[in-house]
């Protein structure tokens, strides 16, 4: 079993180390662990965010455990060279367009939400976002035009079979737990959510123990704050997807929580912490590593089919927050490998 | 004094008649109230969501006081005959660019919000979205790819001339406050964001005397949870804008409070509640009028100058809310006609 470590920028290398210790320390028979440069580091070191060996590497891995790229000292470069291409490039070069991010309160935690803790504590949802369309990946550029003035364009798009392979993702994930889907777009103001929708009801077919629903994407934002609890399972675009998730990341108290995977057809998949590369506070040993460790969880089970030892890995981090383990973003004084040793002793 | 009241769709007639009466109330000389219809209702009258002659009405007038468009009867509908059209059309053929949306809670409603009352009380934002361009007004469509399935697309778009005016406006808006800007875009994705965060930035040296700063949008809503009081002006595209102006009008209680302006380069402009037509609750005189109460105070202010007797119908608004008068959208039991004349009495 080979795990293609990618540590990327910022507090990512403090963050996945955490995650390795703890994956080591379940003595995992024939775990290999193989470490590649990816985002600003690999920029800096070899003209390129996702050099081919980084490629190659996660090709031939059974899964990945990824950090967090972005660099603001790379902000002025050519796109193509800018840390986020690598995280772009993996997803779609390896097929991974389903984004799987659950969202709960842990235990202890009702007072960490900016939520009112009766709101928050009632929050329980997964969101399935798409990750390989939408203006992510549609044709882009700058042109200037005919008054000489420049003009920045994107293309959105999404075509049925694409809509089609994520909302089976998310129908089934929703039989898998509450039986509730509801699918975010904006299919009043854009013909790309008109396709979504159509392909959602279509699919819906068959599953028809499912209950689905369709809201639009700004009334999400809305309800997200207003009963997050209402919510299930939620299945959306790469770019709604991207801001729900966020904004559903903080309902629940902190972003350094958060897990998520990323999957394709196979079991290989890619997984990595929702949060950013914090530059504010890389290298200083404050970062959490929570969202690192359980996206490493995410990993062992989803990919590697090692069901036993993930729900290990969540206990002792349930566990740590249940006995006041806390780092700076909840409030807390503890570093990042103080945080690793609390998980570790809980383990 | 010529004012194109467009009441609409669902809850949009009732709301309408509630902020009509209070401008009545005010015995304005010279000022005159012209009705025209709009939205679905125009589409099931005219064959049009928006008829020549409300369009005619509304460009005449010096302001528009619109209530809401939307009705589930029309979503089977070719796009062009949908009731969201109407207000598309209006901000466009108007030249109506900046849509201004304050969110500060009311004293009274510290436990209206979602968000803890020490979180909530800090809210004091103005965002500022641009209406005339991005992915609503670009080109669109449903297309058959070679394989024979069905794509839909949308252009997303924006050029230097259009952030330019857009940031004006946010800049100057942020001189009148606490002299913070924060624009939102999601430029390690996005080339149309590429070309308006160096607009915003090229436009900031305008303004020595303002602070800026830039935000990913998925950070953004995540922060509009965790921190709100950080922001005092955002200024932002028109998809983004949609999705966060919602967002944070439901951090300050209710989306039943939140009135907006949408103006242009001249005096005119269009005012609306941010909620839309509500047709769950639609014809039951359940919907709270407050939030067209307040869009008619804005437009006294914006288009009329006539800022004393704004001000006149904010201090009503605020002093029945201080009074415990509350409507369904805050857990209340009065309806739209009681929280008119609540209003009216403290007027
Ligand atoms: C880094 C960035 C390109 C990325 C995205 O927008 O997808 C990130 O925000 C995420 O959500 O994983
Ligand atoms: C009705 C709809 C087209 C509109 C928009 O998306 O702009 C509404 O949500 C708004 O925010 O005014």
């Amino acid at each position: 079993m080979k795990i293609a470590v990618l540590a990327g920028d910022g507090i990512g290398p403090e963050v996945t180390r955490e995650a390795v210790r703890v994956l080591e320390a379940l003595r995992l028979p024939g775990l290999v662990l193989l470490e590649g440069d990816v985002g600003g580091v690999a920029t800096k070191r070899h003209g390129t965010p996702l050099p081919v060996e980084t490629l190659d590497l996660a090709r031939a891995a059974d899964a990945i455990l990824f950090g967090a790229v972005g660099d603001p000292d790379c902000d002025h470069l050519d796109r193509h060279l800018r840390p986020e291409q690598a995280i772009l490039g993996l997803r779609k070069e390896l097929g991974l367009f389903a984004n799987l991010r659950p969202a709960k309160l842990f235990a202890g935690l009702e007072d960490a939400s900016a939520l009112r803790p009766e709101v928050a504590s009632a929050i329980d949802l997964l969101i399935v976002r798409e990750l390989n369309g939408d203006v992510y990946f549609g044709e882009k550029g700058i042109r200037t035009l005919v008054n000489g003035e420049r003009q920045g364009w994107d293309l959105m798009a999404y075509s049925e079979s694409e809509v089609r392979r994520i909302a089976h993702v998310a129908f089934k994930a929703a039989r898998g737990r509450r039986g509730k889907l509801c699918s975010v777009d904006k299919a009043n103001v854009l013909e790309t959510s008109q396709v979504w929708r159509d392909t959602v009801i279509e699919v819906a077919r068959d599953y028809p123990e499912i209950e689905l629903s369709h809201m639009y994407v700004d009334n999400a934002a809305m309800q997200l704050v207003r009963n997050p609890g209402q919510f299930d399972v939620v299945v959306t675009g790469n770019l709604f997807g991207d801001i729900l998730s966020d904004q559903a990341s903080m309902c629940v108290g902190s972003i350094g929580l958060l897990a998520s995977a990323s999957l394709g057809d196979g079991t290989s998949g890619l997984y990595e912490p929702i949060h950013g590369s914090a530059p504010d506070i890389a290298g200083k040993g404050l970062a959490n590593p929570m969202a690192t460790i359980l996206s490493a969880a995410m990993l062992l089970r989803h990919s590697l089919g090692l069901e036993a030892e993930a729900a290990r890995i969540e206990a002792a981090v349930a566990k740590a927050l249940a006995d006041g383990v806390r780092g700076g973003d909840l409030g807390g004084t503890m570093g990042t490998a103080a945080i690793g040793d609390a998980v570790l002793e809980r383990l």
